[in-house]
């Protein structure tokens, strides 16, 4: 366990985790993760929703051929019951096409206290410190504690108007910010601004709370707004990125690309080209 | 004919060309069209060669997913024999996934004059005011005469270390630069660099003579170098975008991307994006 952990938590500082892995996944990890991380300025990494139709063999085949190298792990990839030989088994396999699994969710734990229970077990037991989790509100303080507990950070996604709970990044911010400081959000930009929400001066507000980013665009900042390619959408991505940079953020921007799901790679390939591209030209 | 060539004609100046084609092809070209030119600063093509293991409905619904509206037309798309109906059916199906063929080539003509005057009639036929192709040089002052006769402009295509007529820009340039002002270059900024010379030094040296480009990155500045995406290789874009600026270039920017060629788009997709996200983070 500790030296899954150890595996993870040098995954997330960007120290090569050469020494974790066999030799071959060694040199294909962190070959790509080192150029990864240099050239995007921010880690790049992929939601695991972007994903919900392919199983991880196809999605990591995905990955590999963008070279992205995070990827934030859904359920229907990683089971919450998986045993410790199964999660093991999918870290090796992951770390053989150079990419690592660096938080788990969004996970759904509206219906029992044992859903926080059980998320918080599965994170300690898959061993990343970030869980992106849609809880009740009478729950955050119980899911406050279990972030001290558990020394793993608790970030909560936003998703747009439709949402009753957490509509937008403000909603959020208001609940966690007396909270522990592992409280936080899963700033789902896309989903903000659907909401009207301006993404880059909500980055700029709630960036101590950011943990995570679903990083995507929209056709229109309203409910009838879906997620579109980097850049095509109505978020200035050059001017949210440069905010990413005045702010410091050093968390991971995950692409979610809920177009085209059934066929993803164009349009994810495309995203992550101009992500690079905006990145590249303003460093 | 007439209206066939004021329809390219008006392509190339960017204004729509929505008198000529039929209604929904005139919403889907004239939509598509304008948007991308706003959106890159410059107009992305596609070079056809990138599809050479595509058909052309195979390669514009490539180009539709990527919102890509400049193809340079190669033979294999619309032979030489073409006769004025397959031509304008040609036009239309573009038409109707708004794209514009905006040249034709590159096109070999290094085996007798003939094919020196086919491809001048071609062109005229096909209704483009360019060609892009790889001539004889003892030719050269022939289709200098015939590019004033046609007032269609020859752009010479550079291929790097190996080609023993025109490895680079420069040895094209020297050749052209006293001739008719409609010889120039299809510069090849991959092969340029494959031939060790600097591509945004030479975009800067012998721009008004740059008439197209063959936009791509390669993994060496060697022999050895082969076409990558485009945010992946040894080129450095942003400079080199920077320097398309800088001079005013007004030509295409067409993708040619000679990597997974049986399966292309997803590394098109990257390129695609890397170039947007380029153009839009230094406009």
């Amino acid at each position: 366990m500790e030296t899954r952990r150890t595996f993870i938590q040098k995954g997330l500082l960007g120290i090569s985790a050469a020494t974790v892995v066999g030799t071959s996944a060694t040199q294909a990890f962190s070959g790509s993760y080192v150029s990864a991380v240099a050239a995007d300025g921010f880690a790049l990494g992929i939601a695991g929703y972007s994903f919900v139709h392919f199983d991880i063999d196809q999605s990591l085949a995905m990955m590999k051929r963008m070279n992205v190298n995070f990827l934030c792990i859904k359920d229907f990839h990683l089971p919450l019951a998986s045993t410790e030989a199964q999660i093991s088994a999918f870290h090796e396999k992951l770390a053989a096409s150079g990419v690592t699994g660096y938080a788990v969710g969004p996970l759904y734990m509206t219906k029992s206290k044992a859903e926080i229970d059980n998320a918080f077990d599965y994170a300690k037991r898959v061993g990343v410190k970030l869980i992106i989790g849609i809880p009740n509100k009478e729950d955050l303080a119980y899911i406050s504690e279990k972030t001290a507990e558990y020394d793993i950070r608790y970030a909560i996604h936003n998703h747009g108007p439709e949402d009753k709970l957490y509509p937008n990044a403000t909603s959020i911010f208001e609940l966690v910010k007396d909270l522990d400081p592992r409280m936080g959000l899963c700033f789902d930009m896309g989903h903000n601004m659907r909401d009207g929400q301006d993404p880059a001066r909500d980055m700029k507000r709630y960036h101590k709370r950011i943990f995570d980013i679903h990083f995507k665009n929209v056709t229109a900042a309203t409910k009838d707004g879906t997620t579109c390619e980097l850049g095509r959408g109505v978020i200035d991505i050059p001017a949210f990125i440069k905010t990413l940079r005045k702010v410091g953020y050093n968390g991971k921007c995950s692409l979610e690309f809920e177009k085209d799901m059934k066929d993803p790679l164009a349009g994810l390939a495309e995203s992550v080209g101009y992500f690079r591209g905006v990145s590249d030209a303003s460093a």
